[in-house]
C-alpha cells in the first residue's frame, strides 16, 4: 500500500553524520503523521567514502548513492537538495544546487562568513525568480513550544518587549581531555559556540520576538587553547608537544544587544556549562507578559500573563501536547511529549506545503544572512574593546 | 539500498488507531537506529473496514491489507502477529495466533478478565515449547528513566524498598460533557481508568522494584454516570433519556497496597485530575536512596543517594539523555530528548532481539496475567468493603 | 517606647522544647509586624526541670518561671495557656486550664485518644459560655498559600471536589540506627507518623476543602521494630538484648478516604521516605480547577484554571508574597518568602483577633475531636484487614 | 528572666522604613536563637519625624528616639550605629559615626559614587586602627544556600571557574502607571536598578566565586522616561505637564564582565521582568562542578558534581536546612525552611561575633567600595558605547 496519492518531492541528501540521520528520519517520517501536499522520496545520498555512504543509504532509507556531491545536482531525479555537512561546504553547494534548478535545504549557520552568506542569500533570491526555494535548517523554531510562543507574541500577549535573555548551554569539551575536532577549527567550523549554537539563540529570539537585533557587545572565550589530537586522527607525533593541536575557535561567547523594538538582550553560548546538556534557555518579558523556555523540559512552555489579578498571577506551565497545539495535532493524545526529532520532522512539513503552494519558506537565506551578520558583529565587537558594533 | 543484510521479522498487525500507529512507526524505525539482528517487515495491516484498512496502511507503511483478522493468521509470510485491538478482543486473537504458530505482541492490559488471560498465558507457556513466544506491551517500562531506575534499584541503590507511591493521572473525562465512549463501557474496555491506565502504573511498580504485590484494599469511583452519547454514535434516541448513554467502568481507582519485600504502595488512576494530561507518577523509597519519575519530564529521572553526606545530599535531576543510558546511545548526542514513541521503538528493539536469541521476551503474558490477577483483587477489594484481598 | 496601647494578653506557656521555642517566637513577634487588638504579654513559662527552664525563659523571653504547670493555671496574671508538652499530658492540662477560666491554645495533635479529646471538646463547650476559649494548633493552615488555596476552594474556582492527595514525607528514622526516642512509644506519643504528621494532612485536606472525610481504609506498618536506647537515656541494660527499645508506634500510615462531597482521598504519612525532609504535598482536582503545594516550596501555590482556552492553560505558580495575599501585606515586598516559623505567627494573629473579638477561634477543640476521630477510624481500618470504616 | 549574661552591644538605628523594620527584627530576634557573645539592645531610633518615630520605636521595639540623628552619635548609650537610610545619606553618617568612635553597619549600596564609598573605606580603615569596624549590609551572602555556595567554591567542588550568571529581576515599575518615587531619582538613589538590586549580584557573585571582576561591558536603559507624580508628593503641579515626573535612574542595567580567574560573567538588573518579583538567580560553572541558585526558591541550591559517573550525575536540589548547613542548626528541624528576613539575622550574628572577637567583620567597606567600583564601571561602560571598562 502506498502514501496517499500526491506529487512526489525527490530528494538528495549530502551528508549523513548527525544531521544527516536526523534530515533522514524526517523525510522519512513525516508524510507518516501529516497529510502533505508532495511525499518526499528519498532519492539519493551523497557521501565522499562509498563504503561509508552505502552503509548510511542502506541503514537511513536512501534509493540510492553518490560519493561527489555534485552528481547529485546533475540528477534529473532529484527536485531538492539537502545540505548537511559542515559550515564551509555550504556556499559552494548551495549556490551550485539553486543554479541547477534544485531546491535547497541548508543546515545552520547558513555560512562561515558573511561574504559566503551574501552570496548564497543573491543566489537564493535570483533562484526565487525561476520559483526555485531556499530555506535553512533553524529547526528549534519547530519545537511546537518556540512555535507557541511566537503565536503569543504576534497575538499581543506580551506588550512591548522590554527583555530577552538566551543562552544556550552545552559542556562536552568542559574537560581539558577532551580530544580536537573539526569543530574546534575555525577554516572548517568558522566559529566556535558561537556559530554552532549561539546561532540558534540569535534565530530564536528573534524569531519570537519578530524583531532583529541592531548591534551588539562582545566577549569571546577560549578557555583551553591546546588539546590532544584524537588517537583515530592518524597524525604522527613529532618531537616536542606532539600530539597537541591548537584550538582556533571561541569556547564561549557572551554578548549583549538591542533589538529593533527597544529590548535589552543578553545572550550566552557555551559548551563549559558544567552539567547542562543541551540546555537552551530563553525568556522574554514584555509589558503585558512573560515567557519561559527551557530545551531540558521542551514541551513546556512557561507564560506569565501580566493581566491576571495578583493573587492568582503566576507563571503557567504550559505543556504543549494539546491538539490546538503548533504541529500536535497531528501526534499522540495529550500528555504525551515529543523529543528532538520532531523539529526535524516539521521542518519537512512547512517546507514541503511552502514549496506545493509556490511560496517562500522560511527561514529564508536572507534570514540566515542576517543571522550571519549577527554573529559577525558579535566577532567585530570581541575585537574592539567590546564597543557596541551595529549590525 | 537497504538495511544491512539479516533475516526477516515479518508483521501483521491487526488494528490501526492510536496504538496501530504507535506501534507501526515502531516498527518502520527501530531497524533505522538500532542494529537489529532481525529486519522487521511491515507485511500486512488487518482492519474490518476496506477502505479505512487500505488507506491506513498506506499511510502508515503496510505492503498488504486483510479485512478478517483470521485471515492475517493463516499467512504463511507472517512471522508475528501484534494486537492493538481493544482488550476483549485480545484473549481469542492471540491464542489463536500462538495455534498457528506466530509469536504474539499484545497491547495491554492483557485482557479483560482474569480468566481469559490465564488461558492466554496458558497459551503462551504452551507456545514457548515449540519456540513461539508471546509478549505483552507495557512499552513505559522501555522510558530510559524508568529503565534506569530499574537498574538502580537492580544495584542495590535503593536498599530495602519501604514505600512505592504511583499516580497515573489523566483529565480526559473531567468535564461530565465530554460524550459516551467503548472506553466507558464495561464489556468492551473491562475496566475504566484501572485497566487502562491503573495496569501501567501496576506493571511499572512491580518492574522497577523487582517485587509484585500481595494483596490490595481499594475504593473505586464513577463521578459521571451518564454521558451525552456521541454525534457520530448513530443510535436513535428514544422516549425519555434519550440521548444519554450509561458509563459503566469506574472513572477513578485508588488502592493500597504490600510488595513481596515488604514496602508499602499507594496507587491512583483517574481520568479526572483536571490538568493532568497523561502524568505518570512514581516514587520509590528504600532504605539507601529514593527515586522520583513524572512522564511530564520523561527524559528525566530524580535519584536521592542516601550515602550522600548532608551537606551535599539532595536528588539528583538525571537528564536521561547519555550514551551511558539505557537505549539512548542509539539516538541523539546528550541533551536531545526522547518523546513518547520512543517507549514503543525501544519495545521493538527488546523483543526482536529476544526472538532472535531464541529467549522469552519480557512482560511475558505470564506477567500479564499477574498484572490483571492485581487488578481484579482491586475490583474484589472495592466490592468487599475494601477489606485486604491478596492477589 | 512601647507598642500600640491596647489591652494585654498575659499568656502562660507549658514546655520550651521545639513547639515551645517556636510559640515564643510567635508570641514575642507577632505584635511587631501586626497591628494586634491585644498585646501579648509573655508572663510565665513553665517546665519541671527548675535550671532549664530558667535558662529557657531567659532565652525566650519570658518574664517568669514555674516549674509545676498547675502554678501556672492558679496565676491572676494569666489570661490565656499555651500548651507545648507531648500529647499525653495534654487533655488533663487543657481541661484544667479551661476550668480555671483560662483560654488555651493547645498544640495538635489534641489528645492522645478520642476519649480524651472528646473530654477537651466538651470542656471547650463548656467554658465557651463564660467566653472562655480554646484552640488546637493546626498551623500549617496559616501558611500563605494554604490559606489562598482554601479562599480558592471556597470561591468555586475549583468547582465540585473529586480527588484529595496528601503526603507528609520525613526521613528522620529512615536509618534502623537512629536511636529511640519517646516519639516512638505509644503510651507517650499515642501513634508514631499518624498523629505526628498524618494530623496535619487530615487537617489541612479538610480545610482547605471545607469538607470532612467520612471513612478510611488504612494499612500501619513498622519497618523497624527495635532501636538502640539513646546514649542518655540512664537506662541499664540487662541481660539479653539490652540496650535495644521496642517501638511501639506505627512508622508510616497510608489510608484511602471519601469526603462528604465525593472527592476520593489518598493519605501517606511517613518518616521513612529517605530524602524528603518536611514534605507536606497536598494536591486537590475539582470539576473547574485543581491545585497543589508542596511544603519545601512553601511560598508557592500552583493553580490550575480549567476555564482557561486549551492553547494557554496551565498550571500557575504563584509565588504567594504578595500585598493581596493572605497574612503578606504585614511582612516584606512582594517576592521575599516567609518560613516556617511564620504559620505560628499567624496564628497568634488569628487567635488574638477572635479572642478580642469575642469569637470561636478556628480550628476548635471540636475539629480537634474530628481528627482525632479520623485517626482512631485509620487504626481501626488498619487492624480489621483494612476494612473501610466510617468515622 | 533575661537572656544569659553577656555584655551589651547598644544599637542605634537611623530609618525605619523597609530596612529599619527588618534590621529592628533581626536585632531583637538573633539573641534568641544564637547564643551571642554580645547582648544586643535597641537603644535609640532616629528618624526625622516625631511621631512618626515614635510610632516606629514603639512597634519595633527601640528604648528611645531622636529626631536628628546626630544626636544619635552624641550618645554615649550607643555603641554601634545602623544606618538605613537611602544612600545619598550614608558617607556623611557613617563617617560621622566612626569618628565619634561608633561601630556602624551600613545598608548597601555604600554609597551613591565611588568618591563617597572612597570616603567611607578610608574613614572605616582609619577606624578600624582604634578598634571601632564597619560593616556594610550585603544581606543576601547570608542565605544559607549562598553561604553554602560559597564555601562548596572554597573547597574545591567547582574546580576552576569558567561560568558566572546572575540576574536579579523584579518587576515593579512594570507598568507605565507606577508612580514616581525617590527610587528613580539620580540625585537621591545614586542610579536605579544597577545600585538597588545590580549591586547585590555583583557582590554575591564575588562572594561566591572568592574573586572580583576585572572589567565590565554594559547597557543601561530607561525604558519609561516619564511617569506620575505620586498623590501624596504634595508638589503643586505648574502649567503643562504638571503631574508628571521624569525618570532619571536606568529602568535596567546588563553588563558582561570577566573575573580574576579568567570566567566570562554576565549580569542583569532590572525592575521591568514582568512576572518575577524578587528573583536572585545565580549560576557558576566551574571545570569540576556546577551551581544555581534563585531566591524565589531560597532554600535550595543546585549542585552538579562533575566528578559523578556519567550514569547517575545531575544537578542535586540541596534542601539546605540540614544542621550541618550554615546558619541553620539554631533554627528548626531540617525541612522546615527560613524566610527573608533571616539573611538580617544572621547578619547580625555574624557582625556582633566579630566585634567581640576584635575582628573585621565582612563585608567591610573597602568590599563595598570595590562593588561601587563595579557599579561605576557600569556606568561609563555604558556611556562609552560598552567598550569594555576595567575597574
Amino acid at each position: 500500500m502506498t502514501l496517499p496519492a500526491r506529487p512526489a518531492l525527490r530528494v538528495g541528501l549530502i551528508g549523513h553524520a548527525f544531521m544527516g540521520a536526523a534530515h533522514s528520519h524526517a523525510w522519512r517520517t513525516a508524510p507518516r503523521f501529516f497529510d502533505l501536499p508532495l511525499t518526499p522520496e528519498l532519492t539519493v545520498l551523497a557521501g565522499r567514502d562509498p563504503a561509508g555512504v552505502a552503509a548510511a543509504a542502506g541503514r537511513l532509507g536512501w534509493a540510492d548513492t553518490e560519493t561527489d556531491w555534485r552528481r547529485v545536482l546533475d540528477r534529473d531525479d532529484v527536485d531538492l537538495v539537502d545540505i548537511c555537512t559542515p559550515g564551509h561546504t555550504h556556499a559552494e553547494m548551495a549556490i551550485a544546487a539553486l543554479a541547477a534548478g534544485k531546491h535547497v535545504l541548508c543546515e545552520k549557520p547558513l555560512a562561515n562568513s558573511v561574504a559566503e552568506a551574501e552570496a548564497m542569500a543573491e543566489a537564493a533570491e535570483r533562484a526565487a525568480g525561476s520559483g526555485v526555494r531556499a530555506m535553512v535548517g533553524f529547526t528549534y523554531r519547530r519545537v511546537p513550544a518556540i512555535t507557541l510562543a511566537r503565536q503569543l507574541v504576534a497575538d499581543g500577549r506580551l506588550g512591548q518587549i522590554r527583555h530577552v535573555r538566551a543562552q544556550y548551554l552545552q559542556d562536552w569539551i568542559a574537560d581539558p581531555a577532551a580530544p580536537m575536532s573539526w569543530r574546534l577549527e575555525k577554516d572548517k567550523a568558522g566559529s566556535g559556540a558561537l556559530g554552532d549554537i549561539g546561532a540558534h539563540i540569535v534565530d530564536l529570539t528573534q524569531f519570537i520576538t519578530g524583531q532583529t537585533l541592531t548591534g551588539v557587545s562582545a566577549l569571546l572565550e577560549t578557555f583551553v587553547s591546546k588539546r590532544p589530537l584524537p588517537a583515530s586522527s592518524g597524525k604522527l607525533g613529532g618531537v616536542g608537544g606532539e600530539g597537541m593541536g591548537e584550538v582556533t575557535v571561541d569556547d564561549a561567547a557572551v554578548f549583549l544587544g538591542r533589538f529593533t523594538g527597544g529590548a535589552l538582550g543578553t545572550f550566552e553560548a557555551t559548551r563549559f556549562a558544567l552539567g547542562r546538556k543541551n540546555a537552551i534557555r530563553i525568556e522574554v518579558n514584555g509589558s503585558a507578559g512573560s515567557l519561559a523556555f527551557d530545551f531540558e523540559d521542551m514541551n513546556v512552555l512557561h507564560f506569565f500573563d501580566g493581566g491576571e489579578p495578583a493573587t492568582t498571577a503566576g507563571f503557567r506551565r504550559i505543556v504543549v501536547t494539546e491538539p490546538e497545539h503548533p504541529y500536535v495535532g497531528a501526534w499522540w493524545p495529550a500528555g504525551h511529549g515529543l523529543g528532538y526529532e520532531h523539529g526535524f520532522i516539521h521542518q519537512v512539513v512547512d517546507l514541503v506545503t511552502a514549496l506545493a503552494a509556490g511560496e517562500q519558506p522560511t527561514p529564508s537565506f536572507a534570514d540566515g544572512l542576517q543571522v550571519q551578520r549577527v554573529l559577525a558583529a558579535v566577532e567585530r565587537s570581541a575585537a574592539d574593546n567590546s564597543a557596541f558594533t551595529e549590525i
